[in-house]
């Protein structure tokens, strides 16, 4: 049987959240890089816009599997590896672990992903002030309400004192926040959820700068 | 026991997936109207603010469950009333169903939605034409992947011939489209799609035109 592939690139938070998820349930996986910058983009070339027609990672194949989109790619890991569960099986607990997961998923990282920001320089001739004030902004105002439903519901972890998806979702995007130079301390919350995940050898492992195609 | 209560904006496309979800399993919920474009949206005011702090909607309580994000409500939904079920029981049709809705959930929606085109044009300036332009270009090059995906998956409905949660997304999505004027003779199978899912009962009820609050 041919190991899972994982097509991904070491700074893509989307791609991130994914590989903690593998690394936690020890799932041995073959990592592919695309490179999101070099030349344009790899991912919006052939042979990868084939196999990936919206032209993003992370994309994953499993036997006869191969889907896009992380929330999907995590759920599917979900079902098929149960080990080392993700989602919480309390229905209260799982409707607000998926809560946090969509409000970064769908509510912050979409608006400051790479190709909407080179939109806003390429096709609006915005200047990288704006362009990082931009990014800025958006995680901001995410992380303003992230905080306040964390203040209620989170412990050690996003949802109490049990690592889940959500959590998977908070790091990367804290990431994605220092890179843009987001204000962190005004995140208590926030930052005690990231820096418990840091420690954990699952993070380790998907960190950035511990992948195959890491760049300074 | 009380109702399960939707805060809703007839036009929001978020709010429309929800509402088709709760027709076609026949729960009968109350509509909570939430304006958001008055006096600078009713969403981004307490009390309402209060209870979603992320300042959107849809919003749903039911019982001692209260969550936003479309997503999680209408995975809620699908495990806490599991008749005419949303979510394909084959884990590759499910994997494949998840993906369509995040490639609109989070690949398409966000990037177009009110509070980003506002942004456009208070804080950098651009024109209408600018943010109507940003509109169209996002959704189309949305679609112009998921026709793709739509071409090997769809046949009456998005995941072949069974009504799932991402015909709960596309057909919201399509409506936004429309609005914004994207040329939709491009998209053959999400056109046969929409069409089918706009002679059925639930999406008819779900309808924007056909909410309490709805306006021309």
């Amino acid at each position: 049987m041919n190991k899972p592939l994982l097509y991904s690139y070491f700074r893509s938070s989307c791609s991130y959240r994914v590989r903690v998820a593998l690394h936690y349930k020890n799932i041995d996986f073959e990592y592919r890089p695309i490179h999101l910058v070099k030349d344009g983009g790899e991912q919006l070339k052939d042979p990868y816009l084939k196999l990936n027609p919206k032209g993003e990672v992370p994309f994953f194949i499993d036997g006869d599997v191969g889907i896009g989109q992380s929330m999907a790619i995590l759920l599917f890991l979900e079902d098929k590896y149960p080990q080392n569960p993700l989602v919480p099986k309390d229905p209260l607990k799982k409707a607000h672990c998926l809560q946090l997961c969509e409000l970064i998923n769908s509510g912050i990282q979409p608006i400051q992903n790479l190709k909407v920001l080179k939109y806003l320089v390429n096709e609006l001739g915005q200047k990288d002030e704006i362009k990082a004030k931009w990014a800025n902004h958006w995680i901001t105002e995410g992380f303003i309400a992230l905080e306040n439903f964390m203040k209620d519901l989170s412990a050690d972890y996003c949802i109490g004192s049990e690592l889940s998806l959500a959590d998977c979702f908070l790091v990367p995007q804290v990431y994605n926040a220092n890179r843009f130079k987001v204000d962190m301390d005004r995140f208590p919350h926030i930052n005690r959820v990231n820096e418990n995940c840091l420690k954990l050898d699952c993070f380790q492992k998907a960190d950035p700068a511990n992948q195959p195609d890491a760049q300074n």
